[in-house]
């Protein structure tokens, strides 16, 4: 068999964040910051997983797993939130303490759950190898857990041929069916890894593009041009769950403040979708200007929502010196940020930028948002892979 | 006779800039910059004015002004606008070119409608020099021009007895109806000098404290502490007309993005209010808290309106890492920002941010807001007198 090769991209909030939590509207698109996987058959009777980017390196024998789980553990075709006692005996199989919350530990759960319940032929599992690789920072808001959890159900059900079943082996070789299954499988990922995710981040990287999401309604745009990016990440930790109580404090000490600052920007993402949906036929000038007002507004509303941080100001007016507009994306407080760029923003200046702001100590991707969804890739020989993975 | 000696001070809009344009309530504060005013007796037939911060000395014979004007040109108890024919003879008396609107030369015209209206006494006129000295920068939008036409109110209507005339000498010696006459006068002050005035400098100048200002309407705030504050000038020049005319533009092209960032700044500024009246009695840090919260609000809602500035922004982000808390007053894109400061707020402190601020270029003054309005002072020996002015 030759090897399956998959990618998924991660993701941007463009706006809405914290707004998104009063029930407001979020536009989050695709980040072409992409994880891949690479499924490789072996016949060792073991299942091996790689995770070069933090340094795991874990395998189990097939025969051991065999006789410690019910097989499969779910039905393949109706993905199903997994039961804890399940989530237990994957924790005790993979060494791990049954309180860790730690991400990579669960990262581990998520795949031993999927191969347990998407791979399964008459009660056996395959021996293979799977690598997963990362363009993307992890823990930096940009749903690089869900790019691996989409990763791993796209091709762990490839591999058995659940979807792709039209013969078709490009990218765009999955039917609509096939998305609705990976993105539900991916979603039980992140639910093993997040426990109550909101399904923004794997729908995005299922699907790519933009989606809007509404108190729990998340709806993909039909209209969503790529669009050059700086990605910026400050390195600045910061906790979502401080950051969103924060905002919850100050919501409830001076509502008539923040409800109409949240207002205001619910009316900056409603507008940014209705620009971008003509920027499709129409890269005017015009149209980036208002994209660009658009993101200094959303800027100072999240400062205003107190979620700044100096590291995200200075990028604002770094960028701001070349012409150029940022904001953060996320949860703030450091954490990244992005900076729009024109099609016609010269490599220099972006050189230049790129050069400023590492010297800060940031970490910082051109890229692009409006990226395509997962993909399977048959030419291994393409220069956008992650070195570690070929 | 005596000189008399009077003061005002100059204001500063604590909250509701730029959305006081689009009718929502502003608060403007007297700042406690004063600008003093002597008036001298002289024997020697002339009327002198003295303004040495503009170095200007202009003076007319007493005998000349007799001839070409209709003394009063107005009744002092009635304070009017002045008309056309008469500003015109005013300005060939005082040498200046028909079409001029520097505010230098309108200042002269000020003086002398005024000193022709309420100093005349059986159609002549007294032989006095008057020096005007202020603290307060010009041309910064900190109503130094308000605080001139007031002082000039105050002491002529002294000089002829028309206030003060319960014999009491003193600063409270002014009755309500003094006040009202003074500051109508000063207001035809402002309309000479400005054209088309809103009324809320020379009435914060005349009244001290604080006022509320909302679709033209002025409304005294009762309740109102001094609060410490830093004066910011960061000198950059900017143009008011510019400035509200691009937040008009941007109104136009997001209205619904921009008409919640104008509810949310007049819910800074009616809150403001409220715990500024509870700051009278209470002067806790809570009540501080949400103080500094408001400014640093207000401060980003500013700047989503378009009208901040890079030096603005040093400025707040060089306050915040002593722990205060600063926003721009008045038009933005450069001018003027103010500190608040704590009661306790310490010396040294407040020495270093000067120190920091002064190496980039700005003025500064440690002064107060809800300072006392136009105050008549008999003991010249006071150190707070501008020393040009003894």
């Amino acid at each position: 068999m030759e090897d399956i090769v998959v990618s998924a991209p991660g993701k941007v909030i463009l706006h809405g964040e914290h707004a998104v939590v009063y029930g407001k509207v979020a536009l989050a698109s695709a980040l072409n910051l992409r994880t891949f996987l690479r499924i490789r058959k072996k016949n060792d009777g073991k299942i091996s997983l790689n995770l070069p980017n933090i340094d795991i390196k874990a395998s189990w024998e097939i025969q051991n797993l065999k006789n410690s789980l019910q097989l499969p553990l779910c039905d393949p075709l109706k993905p199903n939130c997994v039961e804890n006692e399940v989530l237990d005996q994957l924790k005790v199989i993979a060494g791990i303490s049954p309180d860790s919350t730690q991400t990579t530990d669960l990262a581990l759960i998520a795949f031993l759950y999927l191969m347990g319940s998407i791979t399964v032929t008459s009660g056996d599992l395959p021996s293979i190898e799977v690598t997963v690789s990362s363009n993307l920072p992890i823990s930096a808001g940009l749903g690089s857990s869900a790019g691996y959890s989409v990763c791993l159900a796209a091709s762990l059900l490839q591999l058995n041929g659940f979807i792709g079943s039209q013969g078709s082996e490009d990218t765009a070789g999955w039917s609509k069916d096939d998305m609705v299954l990976i993105n539900s499988w991916a979603f039980q990922g992140e639910k093993i890894i997040h426990g109550n995710p909101s399904g923004i981040d794997n729908s995005v990287s299922s699907y790519g593009g933009a989606i809007r999401f509404q108190s729990g309604k998340i709806t993909p745009i039909e209209k969503m041009p790529k669009l050059r990016i700086l990605l910026i990440n400050t390195k600045i930790p910061r906790s979502t769950k401080t950051l969103v109580a924060g905002m919850r404090d100050l919501y409830n000490t001076l509502p008539n403040v923040m409800q109409p600052i949240l207002d205001s920007t619910e009316a900056v993402t409603e507008k940014c979708q209705s620009v971008l949906a003509q920027l499709v036929n129409d890269g005017t000038d015009e149209n980036y200007k208002i994209l660009e007002k658009l993101i200094d507004i959303n800027q100072h509303l999240l400062e205003a929502m107190g979620v700044g941080h100096p590291a995200l100001n200075t990028i604002v007016m770094l960028t701001c010196k070349y012409g150029l507009h940022s904001k953060l994306t996320g949860a703030g407080g450091g954490g990244c940020a992005f900076t729009l760029l024109r099609p016609d923003t010269a490599e220099d200046k972006i050189t230049n930028i790129k050069k400023e702001l590492n010297m800060l100590g940031y970490d910082c991707w051109e890229t692009s948002v409006g990226a395509n969804g997962v993909s399977r890739h048959l030419d291994l020989n393409s220069t956008s892979f992650p070195s570690n993975l070929l």
